[in-house]
């Protein structure tokens, strides 16, 4: 793991690492703000997946997260959103595909199989590189993520639903296989078996039987994806039928932006921090 | 005035906005927060300077200032750090002088006197705007900034003491008439004559019997300006010498960015809460 930048942050540290995965065959780079209690023990990690786009960076700069991770004690992680460089198939001109759209999945077609696969590269390869190189207590993870990280974070959770002790999401994409800005790149991905998308689709998890214990959910009715993109109805549904515990609340006024998602920052770490410490 | 950008955040409204400028003859960004309860009264303004460099985009993306604006119910203004567009002298290349770093003067020399006149800006014209388009209560502003907006701060404070209720800095460059980022800027701003400097150096108006009722400074001891640029023992020479109450802070592990910024914010937003509010 190398470091590519640390600085001190509400008493802790903001750093930006790269390590080079073997798992999507390319260098990636990802972001950990430690918190000061880390000095004295293994703390909790909390996942935040990001929307199309983004990488790192945005989070890092604009999510507002590190005053409450310190007040908790959580350790956040900000992993990339895609394989990234050199090699690795692209569509520099598709927002919705390709590098910054890795829809947290395992691509099965080529090219780009070989690269697109963080779904493993964030169940096997990642957490074992937080866990070897910070204070972390790996069996305390929470993850939570905002659009398509919102999509990644819902369905790792149930998928995973052992790994992890609490999930929430901002604006998810809850339905993907069907949604406009997201169906294109599944089918680039995963081939024309719409079968195989299931398991990357949270609504249609939650069809086949898999559960998370709670969710929260936050989604502004001012965001202008939400009817064909976002649609969080679908997971309202679906819960009231699988009678799974979600709480969806819908805020007047915002939008999709980091504005919201800085707004809601507090509720979500709070969220997070019951189920994850003491 | 012109809308360039609004969203809902923490319950009130972020905004960019654009008007023709007549003091610097140009079109001039700014960004407001506009807490919620300006729905019901006029609310004080707090203002902003931004150092070296920055647009008003810097703060309104990493400042994390909005949570504690909305609770307190402060106006936030942060204007941008000089004139820009077309026709504006620059030197693209010089980051410390010219486009980004206008140092909060108004320029006595060509070709620099026509448009980088940011001290009357930000002392007769942008005031007028933010009176007339925002419930703001121009009886009660405070004042801040960062580094060169630090510098901007201390200045308008000490040189307008009965406009402002409250100041405070963020690593300032306390003494730019001899810090090496700076004194190439004023001699090509203010001419070769150094004793027309001293109206735009803090510690040079305390030494000509100018006084602010009580400052907050912050100064990150990682800060790799610290020793050329910034000088905070400056400061506190000449507080000390004028009996003029300081409250300066060495942070630990601190740097210069806005990881710093960030940081610190919650403490200097409750300073000018105290004193600006109730």
């Amino acid at each position: 793991m190398k470091i590519v930048s640390t600085a001190r942050s509400h008493g802790g540290v903001q750093g930006v690492y790269s390590h080079a995965s073997t798992t999507c065959a390319c260098e990636m780079t990802f972001a950990v703000f430690v918190p000061p209690q880390a000095e004295h023990s293994p703390r909790p990690v909390l996942w935040y997946l990001s929307g199309l786009t983004c990488t790192p960076a945005n989070v890092v700069e604009k999510g507002e997260y590190r005053r409450l991770a310190a007040k908790f004690g959580l350790i956040i992680v900000c992993p990339d959103t895609s394989p990234r460089g050199e090699g690795v198939p692209d569509e520099p001109d598709n927002w919705q595909f390709g590098c910054g759209a890795g829809f947290y999945l395992d691509a099965t077609q080529p090219p780009f199989a070989k690269h697109y696969r963080m779904y493993s590269y964030l169940t096997d390869e990642l957490p074992a590189v937080v866990g070897a190189n910070f204070n972390a207590d790996m069996e305390r993870q929470g993850i939570f993520g905002h659009s398509m990280g919102g999509h990644g974070a819902l369905v790792m959770a149930l998928r995973q639903p052992d790994r992890f002790r609490s999930c929430s999401a901002l604006a998810p994409i809850v339905r993907p296989t069907e949604a406009e800005w997201s169906k294109p790149a599944l089918r680039k991905y995963l081939g024309a078996d719409e079968a195989t998308w299931r398991g990357y689709d949270a609504v249609s998890l939650i069809e086949d039987g898999h559960r998370f214990k709670e969710l929260l959910v936050d989604q502004g009715k001012n965001d202008p994806f939400l009817t064909d993109g976002l649609r969080p109805w679908c997971l309202e549904e679906v819960c009231r039928k699988a009678n799974m515990a979600l709480t969806m609340r819908h805020q007047a006024g915002y939008d999709h932006s980091y504005y919201f998602i800085s707004t809601f920052m507090e509720d979500h770490l709070r969220w997070h921090a019951e189920r994850l410490t003491g």
